[in-house]
């Protein structure tokens, strides 16, 4: 990208825009000094106030950062966090080995209604006793990264409520229920903007991006014994997948 | 969330967060006619001003679409691509079976850099010969929702600009070469905003969210033989992957 000097745009909103584009493409890293104003007047034949312009509302929009005395940086990334070995298990309740990671921990039970009907599969009028819903979140370093919100059964894990208030093991939950648990799954990873709740628990800006995944998984009994949901934030979550082929 | 009264928001913005909210749970759905103004007047003791005028910044965004005569409906959701079967090999070059799919597709020689040298682990000095940097586009009915760039290493397949040049199949380009073809991979899929370009190849704003796959794929050879990355309209693409247990 050049500057363009018959545009309408002014010259600082696309200085702004070409020297986003250079940190997003990496010649100024994150963390990493820029050149100076003057530098920038030089290279791209402008005037200081239009520099200083573009350069002052990056550091408002929190992109550059000025350190006293020692010039302007590019502010350092939030460290990411990549969750390795993803796959449409990932997220489930039922596939968890321990509980201890799951934060802020709630199960209620709720109706069947047209939205699980559609979710379990159940027109034909299975899963009459309700479901199961728990929402937990996922943390790092004490940043909220992840919520979480599982649907099961009532039929299959009758006693699930009273087990997690009684902060049984999920190796006692799981007991004897060979039947019941995720055999295979599906998932489906989409992109929306977060609502209301959703920015205010992930602490993030409404209507910032977030990564929506949707397992739907299905037990050696051949039903859906779960459908969990997760909702990332886009900012933080990288998602690794590893495959091999023979 | 209800409408708070005592709140420095106005009215007519906090409807506006309302009606939005009720669009993304679903309440109303794409396609579907809303309430009449006089019928959110009643359920909410709004003025008609008020309502009026939430629905109509509704409508200058796109998220709602007056019809003469009929109503105000909420905007139907633009087809959903859903890319099934989504795996780590998912946009590679090297394992896909044709190239018909692959629009605009350019190929070029470039030099090893320190970037290749990070994607491809080429510390020790392989790959000397440059990489074929080849791209192309995916679309569906006729938009385009994915710009796609693979790196290959010119000494894997030194024909290979030729080869594309001349149309050949990937089954003559592959010929002989099971020693170069991908085995295992790793995808990292992560969101991010669209840079100038992007933004312009895939018709969207700028800053608009993109997922992001970048693969790298090992031959059975054991080196790096492929790093490719897809850039794809986060409104439009949802990755499904599937997944089974023994």
């Amino acid at each position: 990208m050049k500057l363009d000097r018959r545009s309408t745009i002014p010259l600082y909103a696309q200085l702004k825009e070409l020297l986003s584009d250079r940190i997003r493409a990496g010649d100024y890293a994150p963390g990493e000094k820029i050149p100076s104003e003057l530098a920038f007047c030089k290279e791209l034949d402008l005037s200081r106030p239009t520099v200083r312009q573009a350069i002052s509302e990056l550091v408002t929009e929190g992109i550059l950062i000025i350190v006293k005395g020692k010039g302007t940086f590019v502010a350092p990334e939030p460290e990411k966090i990549e969750l390795k070995g993803f796959n449409a298990f990932a997220f489930s309740f039922l596939s968890a080995r321990e509980l201890d990671g799951l934060h802020d921990l709630t199960v209620e039970m709720v109706e069947a209604d047209s939205e699980t009907g559609r979710l379990f599969d159940t027109a034909g009028g299975t899963g009459h006793a309700g479901y199961w819903k728990i929402q937990w979140q996922l943390t790092d370093e004490d940043r909220v990264f992840a919520l979480c919100q599982s649907l099961i059964p009532v039929y299959m894990f009758p006693e699930l409520g009273n087990d997690l208030k009684q902060k049984r093991r999920m190796i006692e939950i799981t007991a004897n229920k060979y039947a019941y648990l995720p055999q295979r799954a599906n998932c489906k990873i989409a992109v929306r903007p977060a609502d209301h709740q959703e920015a205010r628990e992930l602490d993030i800006a409404r209507n910032s991006p977030v990564l929506v995944s949707t397992s739907r998984l299905v037990s050696r009994s051949g039903n859906v014994c779960e459908v969990v949901r997760a909702v990332m934030r886009a900012d933080l979550v990288t998602i690794r997948l590893d495959a091999g082929r023979s």
